[in-house]
């Protein structure tokens, strides 16, 4: 890829990530970690992956705004249009659409491609460890759900088959068990590297919290009469 | 402190913290942080130190919709207003306002009372070791501040140094900082049992990104042609 079709591209990104500091820092990572996991598999087409990492997140202010939409699917519409209307190959486009349209899991719609598996693990890996706590916090902030729980007894929930959203139910739920899935070797890998940091920072503000709550609620009990 | 009273001050609260389920947890931690430091300090009106917990933070709504208006000082005054309005004593109230007038850092306006200094501590606990960093993360999101900046060269910034807010430069700023400057010996045992939470996530964290953005980069630049 040149340096003109680069930046043709990453300008489209930015256009369509306007306003989210946040979503930018993302893409690059994700970018940064597709050219990481690709140095150990063969035959990668790299416009190709490039681009697909580039645009993959592309349609995430249009699911903000209408949930029921899926940003992978309307992204990899999005970007085959662009890329179509700016003088790509259909062949080109199509394999961009499969990369970013297979990036999400859903267990019907599996990526195929070698670029396309690289694209989903490294977007997975940006979920996984201290950066995996740090974005889920950070959306937390955003749509305004809790760091946790408190359970009707008063106690705070671990997270664990909680019904309600926060950041430990979504630690519990998703967090603590992408380590296993990835598609590629190095992505697995970098994953496992990283795990111990997400366990730890669970551990640890879990702790932090619950023996405040036990504490203060049994200090509370002795000095509030009835 | 009688159940009515604790609950009378205790739905006012509520009613000030209407929609933000993050704050009213962190409520409840500054009151079982102070119930825990008061048990190693002598003396404690604990009428005073619950109620100015419970209002300590009855303002931050005005002080978001007015960054210009000081919530401690907003707080306080809600605060003595509601008190002598439901019966209060004016002695109590002048107290509860001198607990929350004092409980946010200004160096020309520091908390006197016993119970003031432990709500300050209790406050700042808050924001010491795994849950000061989650706080902190969650803050971003709602003010749609990034996680770090990057720097000209397109290196990650340690966040020291920087002008342009976001949690790396928040954790150099303040977070890093704060574990010598606590009024009363429990709450700065606590914080040191909680600091290498903090420093753990701050530095798995930062080595991640820059790592992935180190070799990320390295890669890109190969591929990329002039």
């Amino acid at each position: 890829m040149d340096k003109k079709t680069y930046h043709l591209i990453e300008n489209y990104m930015l256009l369509c990530m306007e306003d989210s500091a946040h979503d930018k820092e993302h893409i690059y990572r994700v970018l940064y970690n597709s050219l990481e996991i690709a140095k150990t598999e063969n035959n990668i087409d790299y416009d190709i992956l490039i681009c697909s990492c580039l645009l993959h997140d592309i349609a995430r202010k249009e699911q903000f705004e209408n949930p029921s939409l899926c940003h992978a699917m309307a992204g990899a519409g999005k970007a085959y249009n662009f890329l179509t209307d700016n003088g790509f190959g259909k062949d080109y486009a199509k394999k961009v659409k499969h990369c970013i349209q297979t990036h999400r899991f859903r267990s019907n719609n599996p990526p195929v491609s070698i670029e396309a598996k690289i694209l989903f693990d490294a977007d997975k890996l940006d979920v996984a460890g201290a950066i995996g706590i740090a974005r889920t916090l950070v959306y937390k902030g955003i749509v305004s759900e809790p760091i946790y729980s408190v359970l009707p007894d008063g106690t705070v929930s671990s997270g664990e088959n909680d019904k309600t959203p926060s950041f430990f139910q979504e630690y519990k739920y998703k967090l603590e068990n992408l380590y296993s899935k990835f598609y590629t070797k190095r992505a697995a890998e970098i994953a496992r590297e990283r795990q111990k940091a997400a366990i730890d920072f669970y551990n640890n503000i879990y702790n932090e919290i619950n023996s405040s709550y036990q504490n203060g609620k049994e200090e509370l009990n002795k000095i509030i009469q009835d």
